[in-house]
C-alpha cells in the first residue's frame, strides 16, 4: 500500500493514470469517503467523469454513493451519455438541482437532451426561471441544429461604441460569460455587424470606435443549420466563437470553439463506426448484450449479402467438381478486392466528410480511382499469375488468377468511391452501409470473375 | 453565361461552391485575370487554398499564373502539403518570400517541415532575422512534437501586476500576437505560474492583483510533448490556449485551440485510413500513379495473407471434392466474422484514441466483447443454421454452420479487441495493421471451422 501511495505522489498529481484509478476503487470497496476524497478532489470534472465511465456499475453505484456530495455540474456535463441517466438516478434530487444550476444553459441542454421526460421535468423546475425559458427555446431547436448547440449569453455592444466605453460596461456587468472571446457589435435591431477580439480591445486605445478595428473573418451561423455545418465553419476557418442568428438576422446566441471541437470529435466518431458497422451510440460502457443489439443488425444484413456470394459459387459447382484447387483459390482474388475497396471507400468518406471532394473534382477523383485500380490490378496479377503458374504449373491457372484479380481490382476502386458518391448525392451519409455495400461487391465480382473466368479458361 | 453568374451572385457571396469553381476555371482558360480576380478575391484564404487542391494540375499552374500575385501568406499556409511543394515552385521568389514574411512563426514552421531542403533555405532567407532564428529554433524540436506546433509570440506580465498595469502594458505594446486568449503570468525566471483570460481582464477593477483572478483549470505542456497528447489535453480539458515550457519548466511558446484542433482531425484522418490500409501521406489531389503506389504495399501484403485462407481450404480439398456445396457456404461464415472483427476493431481503435480504453478497464472490455461475441454467434448461428437445414434439407450441415458461425463470432470479437490493445502496448499505433490482422483471423478460422467441422460430421 505505502508503495502504491508513494508512486501515485511521484506521477502527475492530477493525472487519472491506472494505479489511482486501483488506489479509488480500493477507497470504494473499503467504504473510506475521506480517502476517497483524498484521491479524487484533486482530479480534473472531465477525470471524474472518464473514471466513472472506465468502472463496472457496481463500482459506479458504490462511487457515487460515496462522494454524491462532490459531484457538480461540471461533471454531469463531462459524462458520457450512455451512463448519465443511470448517474442521475443515482444522485439525490438535490444535488442534481444544485450541479445543473451552476452550469450555462448550453451545458443545460446538452444534459436535458438524452434524458427521459420525467427526469428532464425534474431538472428544468430546479433552474431559475430566466435559465429555464433560456433552455425550453434552446430545446425548442431541431436535434443536432447550432441551436442546441450555442449558449444565450452573449456580450453586445453597439457599433459606435468607443473601446473606453465598452471596457466600462464590461467592467459593470454583473453577469458576464464563463467564457468569451469577442464583443459582437449589433445595430440598433439586435443583427450582429461585426465583432472585436478581446485582445483588440486591450490594446487599442480608449478613444478608438470599436467599428474600427473589428475583424475581417466575421461571419454568423443561423440556428437551424446543422451542427456539422457548424464544426466545418470553425475547422475551416479558424474561428473562436461565432454568433447565432435566427431567421431574420437578430441575434439569439454565440457558439464557442470547444463545442465546435467536440461536434468534430463525435462526427469523426460516427464516420468511423458508421463505416465499420457499428451504431452510433455505442459506447465502451455499454455491458455484452447492449453491445451485440447494436451490431446485431449489420451482421444480419451481412448473412444476406454474404448469401449472394454463395448463389454465385453455386452457380459454378460443376467447375469446382472438375478443379477443386479453385475452391482454396478463390478467396484470394474476392479479399484483395476487399481491401482495395475499403482504402478506395475511406478515402472518399474522409474527403466527402472534409468537403475537398465535391461535385467540382468528383469526375477527376473517379477517374484517378480507376487509374489506381487498374495500375494495382496489373501490379497484383502479375504477382500472383506468376506464383499461380509456378505453383500449380500451369499457365492458364496463372493468366485466370491475373485476369481476375485485374477485374475486382477496378471494380473495387470504381466501388469504394462512387457507393459513397451516391449515398451523399442522395442526401444520405456516406459512411453509412458502404464498407458493406463494397465488400459484397467485391466478393461478388471476385468470385464472379475467377470462376467465370476458369469455366472459360480451363474446363 | 449570364445565367451562371446571376446564380452566383445569388448565392453566399463567400463560398466556394461548384459554380464558382466552374466560372474560376473558365477565366482561367480564358486567361481572364480580372475576371479571376473578381471571382476569387471574395473567397477567404482556405477557400482558395481548397480550390488549389480541387483542381486539376494544368489548371492549377494556370491559375497560379494569373492570380501570383494575389497568393499570400495565409493561403500558402491552407494548402494541403501534398501540393504545396508544387504551388511554391510554381510562384514567383518575391512572392513567396512576401508572403511566408508575414505569418506567424508556428505556421511558417507548419509550411516549411514538408519542404525538400533548397525550397527551405529560400524561405530562410526571406524571414527577417529575429523570424529565421525563431523558425530554426522550433525545427530543433522533433516532429510532431509540441515544440513544432507553438507560436513563440507570448503575452506575458510579472504575477505582482495589476489590472491596469496588464491592460497599460498591452496598450502600449508594439507587437502583440495575432491571437492571444490570456496572459499569462510568470515568474523572474521565466516559469508560467497561472494565466489570466482576456474577458477576466477586462472586466475587472484596474486595482485588482492578477494573481487574484487566475484560471482554476491552468496546466502547462511540455515542448517535447508529442502533438497527440496536445490535442488530447486541449479536447479534454476544453483548454483555449496553453503555455509550452522546456524541460527546466521556463516558458518558450504558447499553442492555441485552433492548432490543436487542426492535430485532432489529421489524428483521426490518419486513423480513418490506417484502419483501411491507406497510407497517412495520401491526398486527394495525388495522381493515379501516387494513388496506387501508396495503396500497393497493403494490397501485397492481403496477398500473402489471404493465401493462408488458401492453404487452410487447400488441407480440405477431399472434403470439397466429396460435398461440393461447402465451397459455395464457407465465404458466408468468414465474411460474416470480417465484419464482426471489424466492428470489434473499430470501436476499440477510436476507445484508445479518445483514451476510454485504458488498463484500468481493459479486463472489462475484453469480457465484454466475449460476451458479445457469444451471443451474436447464437443469433447468426440460429438464422443460418436453420436456414441451411430448411434449404438443403440437411439438418447436419445447418448444424455445422451454426457452430463454424459461434465459433468465428467469438475469434472476431476477441481479434477486434485484443489485436490493437495488444499493439498499443507494445508502443505501435493500434490502427495500424490491425484490419488486415483481423480479417486474415476471421478468414482463417471461417474456413477451418467450417471445413474441420464438416470434415467431422457431414463425411
Amino acid at each position: 500500500m505505502s508503495d502504491r501511495q508513494a508512486a501515485i505522489e511521484a506521477e502527475d498529481e492530477e493525472a487519472l493514470d491506472p494505479r489511482r484509478v486501483a488506489a479509488i476503487l480500493e477507497a470504494v470497496e473499503a467504504g473510506d469517503a475521506l480517502r476517497l476524497q483524498e484521491l479524487a478532489e484533486p482530479l480534473h470534472a472531465a477525470d471524474v467523469a472518464d473514471l466513472l465511465e472506465q468502472i463496472g456499475p457496481v463500482d459506479r453505484r458504490a462511487f457515487l454513493s460515496l462522494y454524491a456530495a462532490e459531484i457538480d455540474g461540471d461533471i454531469l456535463s463531462e459524462i458520457d451519455d450512455s451512463i448519465r441517466e443511470e448517474v442521475i438516478e443515482a444522485l439525490p434530487q438535490d444535488i442534481v438541482a444544485e450541479a445543473v444550476r451552476e452550469l450555462d444553459t448550453d451545458d443545460v441542454v446538452d444534459i436535458l437532451e438524452d434524458l427521459e421526460a420525467p427526469q428532464q421535468e425534474k431538472i428544468l423546475e430546479a433552474l431559475e426561471v430566466a435559465d429555464r425559458v433560456a433552455v425550453q427555446q434552446a430545446l425548442s431547436y431541431p436535434e443536432y441544429s447550432a441551436g442546441r448547440l450555442m449558449q444565450r449569453e452573449v456580450v453586445v455592444a453597439p457599433e459606435h461604441w468607443s473601446v473606453g466605453e465598452a471596457i466600462d460596461f464590461l467592467r459593470s456587468s454583473d453577469h458576464l460569460p464563463d467564457q468569451f472571446y469577442h464583443v459582437i457589435l449589433i445595430d440598433p435591431r439586435m443583427r450582429p455587424k461585426g465583432y472585436v477580439t478581446l485582445g483588440r480591445l486591450l490594446s487599442s486605445r480608449r478613444d478608438v470606435v470599436l467599428k474600427d478595428i473589428v475583424e475581417d473573418s466575421f461571419r454568423t451561423i443561423e440556428a437551424t443549420d446543422e451542427e456539422s455545418e457548424v464544426a466545418y465553419i470553425f475547422n475551416q476557418y479558424h474561428l473562436i466563437s461565432c454568433p447565432v442568428v435566427d431567421e431574420n438576422g437578430k441575434l439569439v446566441g454565440v457558439i464557442t470553439i470547444d463545442d465546435a471541437m467536440n461536434v468534430l470529435d463525435e462526427e469523426h466518431e460516427e464516420d468511423m463506426l458508421r463505416l465499420a458497422g457499428v451504431g452510433d451510440d455505442s459506447s465502451l460502457s455499454d455491458g455484452a448484450l447492449a453491445t451485440a443489439r447494436q451490431r446485431l443488425p449489420w451482421l444480419v444484413v451481412n448473412l444476406f449479402t454474404a448469401s449472394l456470394s454463395a448463389i454465385v459459387i453455386s452457380r459454378f459447382e460443376g467447375t469446382i467438381a472438375a478443379i477443386v484447387t479453385l475452391a482454396a483459390l478463390m478467396p484470394i482474388v474476392a479479399s484483395t478486392g476487399g481491401i482495395a475497396g475499403t482504402q478506395s471507400l475511406a478515402v472518399a468518406v474522409r474527403s466527402l466528410a472534409t468537403r475537398s471532394l465535391t461535385s467540382s473534382n468528383a469526375r477527376r477523383v473517379v477517374l484517378r480511382e480507376l487509374g489506381a485500380g487498374i495500375l494495382n490490378g496489373l501490379g497484383l496479377a502479375l504477382i500472383l499469375g506468376l506464383a499461380g503458374t509456378l505453383i500449380f504449373g500451369d499457365p492458364k491457372l496463372g493468366a485466370v488468377l491475373g485476369m481476375a484479380m485485374i477485374c475486382n481490382q477496378i471494380v473495387a476502386a470504381l466501388g469504394g468511391v462512387l457507393v459513397p458518391l451516391t449515398l451523399n448525392r442522395m442526401g444520405l451519409d456516406p459512411a453509412l452501409a458502404s464498407g458493406t455495400f463494397v465488400t459484397t461487391l467485391t466478393d461478388v465480382m471476385g468470385f464472379l470473375a475467377f470462376l467465370g473466368l476458369a469455366t472459360v479458361i480451363l474446363l
